[in-house]
């Protein structure tokens, strides 16, 4: 392909490794000058390109770029807005391709979850039907897990990391004082509609009766006999029980155990709080003191103890999406392919959008223990490798060092309103 | 003194280095065989005194009781139990010095808190009372802070860096989002009624407007007009605003914003949930979306961000609470002395136990912003060293490696009943 200027944006939940990919794309583009010219960076993501906000990343010095890899969140900012239907919406999508058009972009890297990649998809298609080339390569980032066709994303390593810590070392705390004071400790973690976060606890256990006891997901219907049952059963047995329940624990119904009320700008129900119900039907039932935590953003943000797997990979399909759309492919993501589960072994993969897009993952049934309130070993075969490794941030002060970037905005070359 | 044997104790709430107190006074203790014979530790605490459970820490290899150096919680077990005053429950009192004389104890260490402190003084006067001598030394341990005449408690540092750490990685999350997303995060840390913890959250800042934006202190009555006006300001200058708040904020006649209800051992009101409160309490206001997190047990056993500071300190501690004991000393503490603020300099003090116990020690006022709703330059001057420096624990398959003892009970010599 001739040479012209390459956009990139970040959509959805911020993660801590969302910032890496973003250096693996930037490094590799600025290692491909003779097919890109400038990199622009969406403000805010997709709404970047909507309102012709383009941050300039040449403004960016290399060091800048490079600590990128350490910086959690989303370095030009993202946004929860999905574009409506081509049919619904055209305009928003002849925006984007005119945006495009008037800064010479030929390349579209969108990084995010299964409502990005649709986009991205969408945006590939409408180019071609108006006759404007554009190679549009989605980057996958969920913590969530939830994309098909990857082992997994980047995003989720981390996040799997930081909940598998802290269940150890909260069980630890409620352990060494079980005696006297808290018999339970619930831990609430991220998770819309599948449980990979919830699960990936269980790395925590290095011998049976080790926390956390019991493990709420989405994909098992809550019972509440069966539960405090359990519970009952585990206190009796250990002293204490720890229980990492995911937001989206619900009954059979599909009514969340907790539902804020609110909903968020796709229109999903805003959760929160099933960990202090969960809390309070334990003290109320069976009368045992307990202590709670929501993670909430610390655990998504928390790239002091991400994974280096993750890491890694969250660069390296940054750098695989500008190799693929310099060679002229369009339309497709890279994806993390296992060939070995000890010791891990992966390459980059590829999968077509219109595949991937929209299709929701959740964790295969015989990762659900019997009773429904833990994973089995497959489970824990296929987490394990996802959390391994340390990459620390570089601190000064006792604190990371997280970058900020200039965001320096192009001359806008189109109308405000459109 | 002659040879004797010693015992140690773990007190109240445990935190990320309270073994890194044990791991010195252990260690310390080994190298002083002409002195100390063994070293019995309580089983959860002082009820392993009480109940005659003495652990035999001799048989804990090296490489174990080195690991306690880098392991969160209580080794040994803690408990929430409080002697009653010497009058209303002397026989408590007799129960211990007749398990000391059983087991030829002569030199008892106690790490905890206020509470703590006054048990190892009434425990000192008791012994001298019964003609039974006796070496009683504190060793102070609390993440609240809150112990008078030392610079700082061990516990505190670390749990000071988790929640500067977290709050600046939740801060870029919701800076990346609040376009289209979160405007108000709010973080609940603890701190029942001094605000040490909470104003960990300002290290967090660089630069002006820097999150947290807003820090809700106990030591401040808490007014809600004046709050909703601060939230809206900030949220207007910079898109977002970032909350600490301490578990223990509370309204002008002391009334805490959000009171769970229960009561824990000591009799204390059992707090939890004012981070929903607050948030709540802002989007019926103001309308902004929020999200909350509750940090909680993982704030002060998470050892993975543990500050090295704190760590040494603790160690030290440990360390010279053994050194006094054996120099003949008896109804003091080792305290930490700092000689510069910065470089950060502090060397081993001494307090007379009857002064530090039961003492509380908030925050002074010249620590407290203007507004109260931050901390001052004075108070980061103090702050900020002691979150300095990483101190990580070793990790295998992408978890820390967190030591378990074996815990071996030495044989009991008296009746059970007491």
């Amino acid at each position: 392909m001739a040479k012209a200027n390459a956009f990139y944006a970040q959509s959805g939940g911020v993660t801590a490794v969302i910032n890496a990919s973003a250096c693996g794309v930037i490094e590799t583009a600025r290692q491909h000058k003779a097919h890109i010219g400038k990199l622009y960076a969406g403000r805010n993501g997709i709404l970047g390109a909507l309102n012709e906000e383009l941050i300039d990343t040449s403004k960016e010095s290399a060091n800048a770029i490079a600590g990128l890899r350490q910086t959690p969140s989303g370095a030009f900012g993202s946004c929860r807005y999905k574009l409506k239907s081509l049919e619904e919406n055209a305009r928003e999508y002849q925006r984007l391709i005119e945006v495009f058009k008037a800064h010479n972009i030929r390349y579209f890297f969108y990084n995010g979850g299964g409502d990005s990649q649709d986009t991205a998809n969408k945006v590939s298609q409408l180019g071609h039907a108006m006759g404007y080339n554009l190679n549009c390569i989605g980057i996958p980032k969920t913590v969530d897990n939830d994309l098909p066709y990857t082992d997994c994303c980047p995003g989720f390593g981390s996040v799997a990391k930081y909940v598998a810590v802290s269940t150890r070392e909260a069980a630890l705390d409620v352990a060494s004082m079980c005696e006297t004071s808290t018999k339970v400790f619930v831990l609430e973690v991220m998770g819309r509609h599948a449980g990979w976060i919830a699960a990936a606890g269980a790395l925590a256990q290095k011998h049976a009766d080790d926390a956390p006891h019991i493990i709420l997901l989405p994909e098992v219907p809550f019972v509440q006999t069966k539960f405090l049952k359990k519970v009952r059963a585990t206190v009796n047995k250990n002293g204490y029980c720890v229980i990492v329940v995911s937001e989206g624990a619900q009954y059979k119904d599909g009514t969340f155990l907790a539902d804020a009320g609110g909903k968020d700008a796709f229109g999903h129900t805003q959760l929160g709080g099933v960990a202090p119900m969960v809390a309070e039907l334990i003290k109320s039932k069976l009368g045992y003191k307990y202590h709670w935590a929501v993670a909430d953003y610390l655990q998504r943000a928390a790239r002091h103890i991400a994974s280096a797997t993750d890491v890694e990979q969250a660069y390296a399909l940054g750098k695989a999406a500008v190799e693929m759309a310099v060679a002229g492919k369009t339309a497709v993501m890279p994806t993390i392919v296992r060939t070995k589960d000890k010791p891990y072994r992966w390459r980059i993969g590829e999968a077509k959008l219109a595949r991937v897009a929209n299709v929701e993952r959740k964790m295969p049934k015989n990762f659900i223990s019997k009773d429904g309130f833990g994973v089995t070993a497959a489970a824990k075969r296929y987490l394990a490798p996802l959390i391994e490794g340390e990459d620390y941030p570089a601190y000064k002060d006792g604190l990371p060092q997280y970058v900020t970037l200039k965001n320096q905005l192009a001359a806008k070359k189109l109308p405000t309103k459109w």
